[in-house]
């Protein structure tokens, strides 16, 4: 039996912001026993992934070695860190742990999926400990956008590994707990870390980062000197914002209504675990609707101006009754994610011509983000002395730069993007094997890999449009009747004012006109003629190569 | 006969930026006499209008009135203001009028739509004056971030209007006019400005601009402590940031090796019209292969992270030979125009993966903009003090808070969108009708209405996917074998693993096996009826709703 070995394997998370999963293995090549940290999703994009619903990591290789995993950490309630739960559980079907917050969170998604909700195990955080295999887990609360962040510390025989999931630095997060120093010392006193594996998504940040409490004094400015009506949108998940604002609507005498399922989800869940007290008391819709507009301040969702979300309606009219008009504010207490440029500025325009004022956070002062700054990240990386380093959280330009900073102050520091198995048993990482991975897309309600070819027709389609082309043959292969000629997302009418699919027509029952038998008789070969003359005619009536699809019918003889 | 009037009407490019078209009349209501201001294109996108070319203002308006239009002036040569002129001259035939520089582009356009290359008169700065009808126009050399960018100054028998066009304040531009304050004192001296039509675009940034000559020291550092080669893209338009890149690397030690069509072509129309001189001898890419990396600088296309510009060809391997490499510098010398971040940042995590050290305007060393700032409009408006503004070039917010500064310092100021025609004869900018307006795109070789249907069409089927059904019956309308299902787009397998085509046939057979007559002999019954179930059956098997299209072949007695 060979030496045991300790692996990190990254599955998605590493080389792209988004559907976070990484697996840690400790045992003898090919029987390492596993866990497997986070189960997130991304979202899909029109550019890359129209009408997907949304995106995963294709876990396969977790699949089929369903055996020899112990255990599901989930880290924090992100969707990018949780949001697959409900639909990757059934693949694995082994127990979840997490913190109090984030496990009522998961069990909702499992409801919603029909699955047992004590699939999740609920943790204290550390000095409590799972046990699972070779693995000691333990959860260290550290400070972010959402309650009850956690990092893991993994004790394994090759060493102590610190996986920081998503943080940043904050003394006084004004929801749950502040990230503490000593207590991380704590944990390298009590056994040095071997390897950190650390949030990447700041490390172009160079300035330190900002606490959650320094927004409280200029949103409640804001808010007072408003005359109008404000509505203030943020992550539904960022609870610590929600009570910032909600306290400086108060302090402005103002009643607040929330907006949207995932922000009241999210409120109420908070409430319930008991991680935040002393929330105003909220009134309906419908109760909004009679007060006064100076008096009152909605919190709504769709702060990356998703186009069902309550931003997004109340841009294009009514919802739920409610209506912005001329003199109200609008804030975006949020930072754009790159991508949502184009449809966030459409809100804002469409605001504009409502006469609303529209804020951002272009000065800096309604928004702080909730991850690690370079000038942070080096601190934490002094504070846990690792032996190496394996920057996660980020694109590969984040990982990069991260390795870079690590390297300078002497880590060992290695890129792993997702697929890559890493060997950390010894003391540097090095590259075990190279898995195949990739991303699986949630479609309708249908699981397909993202490189079947589906989305890829789609695109094909968007960009190109789609011709079908109908032929009927008779018993002896002789054409009945003319071709047939259907457009979708093309011109009618090409150059010369000539109809595009009577051209087609005419031109596709020529051919079949003077077409010999052995064309005639070969569904490919009739099929790849007739798609040939169509892309040619509609190159030359319109300019475009459109996606093609030939029916060819044949009468059988009764 | 109604006493004249004089009219002021944005058909592209206020609400927006991109596609500018402005139009201005004067006379007899109805029968004014009118001038075009631009001619410009936007850029299409995946959100909203997949496989589309260009898009340019609908000009339909203009068209009805040709025989009403004096002149087309293009102030500058930005695809966003002369882009369309090769597409929509044709429609006009107008006599186009345009400084050195600018007509040099035009004509090459004309060219490329093989068009008259004398349908572009080439006319000088101020005092030179174009006799238009009742309109007297100069263009006033602005500074911009492009050779010979002009303000307009329009005499008509009701007042003098300034036309910013695209402008900053740049007193040390590189190439070209600086921004001269004694000049704009003189033309308000000459005549007082009755309306000022202002760029809008960065009317949000609260600092004073910067002038393109700051650039220089910061480049020169970063290429001359680069150790590989220096690949540095911007908008090949920007003549003066091609000189400063140019000296930068000559400063270094670097031969410069342009790549990219377009950046070419901006070079040579520069050094043909004088406005660019002593720009260092150029090496072609065979020459440059065989020089030294660290004696090499590239300039190439595509800072906006264009799929077919040679940016974007560098990030996926060899082009014409040439290859990054790690410890090589990629620079965007250049801002990301909201909506292209996706693919910027995919060519920079390209680049990363090769090892590439990528730059960018995040420090604010490395690029100035175009556009004058608040600070900068505010001085402008000061210089200027028009009775009236409107300001143009932006997108509604943009406008809007023009509006509020220009209000603010007491100018009348109207916001007028794109379509709202504003009689400006009096001391006021008042609203004189809204004309029916919009865009149109080019899509392939052919000009279609964006509300034409064609591309909601092909953003549907990305979206949904696409099924297409086929039946025949026979003389007596019935059935003549099963329907026939082709997807595309659309996962083959749904649930419980049954295929989607065939079950969709099933389904769809079984229903025609007992339809009455009433419906198969009815083409719109039969198609509602088979679209229903493909739709429903879709949904039940995969959760989508996919678009559809029926063909029914009937076949006739012969």
């Amino acid at each position: 039996m060979s030496a045991n070995r300790l692996i990190y394997l990254p599955l998605g998370g590493a080389g792209e912001i988004g559907m976070n999963c990484y697996v840690y293995g400790y045992g003898p090549e090919g029987h390492e026993r596993l866990i497997v940290v986070d189960l997130g999703v991304t979202f899909p994009d029109m550019e890359g992934s129209p009408g997907v619903d949304l995106i995963m990591a294709d876990i396969s290789w977790l699949e089929a070695r369903a055996d020899r995993i112990e255990a599901i950490f989930i880290t924090h309630a992100h969707e990018d860190h949780i949001g697959a739960l409900g639909l990757l559980w059934p693949r694995l079907k082994k127990q979840v742990y997490a913190r109090r917050f984030t496990a009522t969170i998961g069990r909702l998604k499992l409801d919603e999926s029909g699955l047992p909700l004590d699939a999740i195990t609920t943790v204290a955080p550390r000095p409590a400990i799972v046990e699972a295999g070779p693995f000691r887990v333990q959860f260290v609360p550290v400070s972010h956008s959402i309650p009850e962040s956690s990092a893991l510390v993994i004790d394994t025989p090759a060493g102590r590994i610190f996986h920081s999931a998503d943080f940043k630095i904050d003394h006084n997060p004004v929801v749950g707990e502040p990230w503490d120093d000593d207590a991380i010392r704590a944990i390298v006193a009590e056994r040095p870390i071997k390897a950190l594996m650390c949030d990447s998504t700041n490390v172009f940040s160079t300035h330190a980062g900002r606490s959650e409490s320094t927004l409280g004094p200029a949103l409640k400015e804001l808010i007072q000197k408003s005359g109008g009506m404000v509505v203030a949108t943020t992550f539904g998940s960022n609870v610590a914002r929600l009570k910032t604002l909600a306290e400086a609507a108060r302090a402005a005498d103002r009643s607040i209504c929330v907006l949207g399922r995932s922000m009241r989800r999210m409120l109420s869940a908070s409430e319930e675990t008991g991680v935040l007290t002393g929330f105003p008391r909220l009134v309906s819709p419908e109760e909004a609707l009679e007060i006064p507009r100076r008096n009152l301040m909605l919190l709504v969702t769709g702060s990356q101006g998703e186009r069902r979300a309550a931003s997004a309606q109340l841009s294009r009219g009514k919802y739920l009754g409610l209506q912005m008009k001329e003199g109200d504010t609008f804030l975006f207490s949020s930072k754009t994610i790159p991508g949502n440029e184009r449809p966030v500025l459409k809100i804002m325009n469409a605001f504009s011509e409502m006469g609303v004022d529209v804020v951002d956070d272009s000065g800096g002062l309604y928004h702080v983000s909730g991850h690690a700054n370079r000038p942070d990240l080096e601190h934490v990386h002094r504070l846990l002395l690792p032996d190496m380093l394996i920057p996660m959280h980020g694109e590969h330009r984040h990982l990069r730069e991260h390795v870079k900073i690590a390297t300078e102050s002497g880590i060992a520091a290695e890129i792993a993007v997702n697929g890559m198995m890493m060997d950390i048993t010894g003391e540097t990482p090095q590259v075990a094997e190279y898995i195949e991975t990739g991303r699986q897309y949630l479609d309708g309600n249908v699981l397909i890999g993202a490189m079947d070819g589906v989305v890829r027709d789609r695109i094909r389609m968007a960009l190109n449009g789609h011709v079908m082309v109908t032929v009927i043959l008779d018993e002896g292969n002789a054409p009945l009747g003319e071709a047939w000629v259907e457009l979708s997302g093309l011109p009618d009418i090409g150059r010369g004012e000539r109809a595009l699919a009577a051209t087609l027509e005419t031109d596709l029952s020529d051919f079949l006109e003077t077409a010999g038998a052995k064309v005639l008789r070969d569904d490919d070969k009739l099929d790849e003629a007739l798609r040939r003359i169509v892309r040619q005619v509609t190159m030359e009536e319109i300019g475009k190569k459109p996606e093609v699809t030939v029916v060819v019918s044949r009468l059988q003889a009764e």
